[in-house]
């Protein structure tokens, strides 16, 4: 599966990336070197790369700089900087959640901590946290105030989400409810700062920011559950993980849950197969993966995801806006639930 | 040794710790109780229990905010919420050094990683820093914003000295010029912050913000001097950590530096006693400690340290303040650079 890159996310990239790297230039040698890896701009030798990353949440935050002022010259500064520093935060999270889950291979390569140690990874996320929050701050008009402050209650939402992740590892009983509130904070908080962001530091209205918000809020837990399934039925191609990487972890993603409390016969098999101790073999994986399917997992999160961009459909119907503006966005946010982050 | 607390400091911390309490409580519950426990405000079953955190920093940024403004009531707000910033970026700070420098004791206690894990204290330090930012943006005058860029930019170099620690570790060859430079990033930063944030915040003019900055620079080195001293002939009672732990740890603080760089027979016999293989023995530390002695790094750092407090006397010479803030912050800082954090 190749992915088709929507227009909107080349164009944002262009003014997105200065600003990105304005950033983390600012950082001393050490840091820097960690983030440029990290970001996609560099190899573990520090040497320039083509760029690998797909900047889809910038190309939110800059889409929702233009639903705010309408064009797309006007509020070009607040979507470029909102964009870079919700990026930035993307970049944090992942940096960090790598070490704390123990994943090796990020976007296809092996993930930061592997390559530069663990404590270089901790202190480079930090720098890209505290530089997030810096590129809004500076700016100091109230718009860039205020996206200063949703960025950091996101920030906050993230941490819980991620809390919550770590805390299920270690339960069997977690239930479906649960699972959506934390992949809320952990992947809908996120998206949906990045699509109102862009117009909170353009001062915009505060109804289209909220409205904005809560396109993102749907659109980013159809993205996880898009993920969830890439986790257990994607190509490494598509996902830059090996196959069946999220059962080989034990995850409790949306489908895997949604599989074990179904009350299914498949789901009390698939339990008593991840209860099984010791790294769990090939064979049990694609039993796991068929089990997850059997006991209606893959149907509820495929409906699900869909139920979810409806609802984003309405949101973003809700409110005024170019009608170019609203076609990149769902053509981003559709182009999100439909393959790999 | 039983430390004297200034008056200013007990003052502090009445209006810092609610500003503190509230922010935390902000957190979700997971993260919360790591982050009380950090604090000094929990026991690991999430008890509260007597404070046990001293405060210094947000003395000094109380202090700071009243320099702007000449009584101890006006500012107290910008005092009371520098104050809580800079002590939570102080606090995520330690709680992600302890990880990265494998530190098992903090404050007399367990450090927060080895009672809840690596990633529960990584998520809880990055919730202090984003905390920290939010608390002073959401006041949102242009002194708080100010207040915020600035405490931006000191994390930044809390970040390039720790990544420098980092990397000293692995070297055999560090001057004593790059130890004081990473010393600067690492201690200093946050001491000028800490002495300056509150006349930011206050909206108090540059210049004296700029020389409270630069008086808490020289304050930072000294107490990193005081504090390196501590590390090698600190008792435990004192340091909360055990006899001769930097030396343990094979840390290149200060004295050890200068002793290593010193051109002396007793630097070469320190540098063979440092480079040996495995964990070092009880009598090796105390020959050790002895070679820094006889190397001049006792010497040398005690110097330095009152040098650099002399230097901060004159900065807090240059400016115009109540007498009674000055004396509080000669206060302080003498008794900051007289024993452990």
């Amino acid at each position: 599966m190749s992915p088709v890159v929507p227009a909107a996310v080349e164009a944002a990239r262009e003014i997105v990336d200065p600003v990105m790297r304005e950033a983390v230039a600012r950082l001393d040698p050490i840091t820097a070197r960690v983030a440029a890896y990290h970001l996609g701009w560099a190899d573990a030798a520090g040497q320039a790369v083509a760029h690998g990353g797909k900047a889809l949440r910038p190309a939110l935050a800059v889409l929702s700089a233009r639903a705010a002022r309408g064009g797309p010259d006007v509020g070009a500064d607040a979507g470029a900087v909102a964009g870079a520093a919700v990026e930035l935060v993307h970049a944090f999270s992942l940096l960090h959640d790598d070490i704390m889950d123990g994943d090796r291979v990020r976007r296809h390569r092996p993930a930061a901590w592997t390559v530069f140690g663990r404590s270089e990874a901790i202190l480079a996320g930090d720098a890209l946290l505290a530089l997030a929050g810096e590129l809004l701050i500076e700016r100091g008009t109230p718009g860039f105030v205020d996206a200063a402050r949703a960025l950091a209650r996101t920030t906050r939402g993230l941490i819980a989400g991620q809390g919550l992740d770590l805390e299920f590892e270690r339960r069997d009983d977690v239930t479906l409810e649960e699972c959506l509130r934390m992949s809320a904070r952990k992947t809908g908080d996120l998206l949906a700062c990045a699509c109102s962001i862009g117009a909170t530091a353009a001062g915009g209205p505060g109804p289209l920011a909220s409205s904005l918000a809560a396109f993102g809020m749907e659109a980013g837990v159809a993205f996880q559950l898009a993920d969830d399934l890439l986790g257990i039925w994607g190509s490494p191609e598509a996902t830059g993980k090996p196959v069946l990487s999220d059962l080989r972890a034990r995850k409790k993603s949306l489908p895997v849950v949604a599989a074990l409390t179904s009350g299914t016969a498949a789901g009390e098999r698939l339990a008593r197969l991840l209860a099984l101790p010791g790294p769990p073999a090939e064979p049990d994986l694609r039993d796991a993966a068929r089990l997850v399917e059997e006991a209606g997992g893959r149907d509820w999160a495929e409906t699900e995801a869909k139920h979810r961009l409806d609802a984003a459909g309405l949101h973003l119907d809700a409110v005024d806006m170019p009608a170019d503006v609203r076609a990149d966005f769902l053509d981003i946010v559709l182009s999100l639930a439909a393959r790999d982050r």
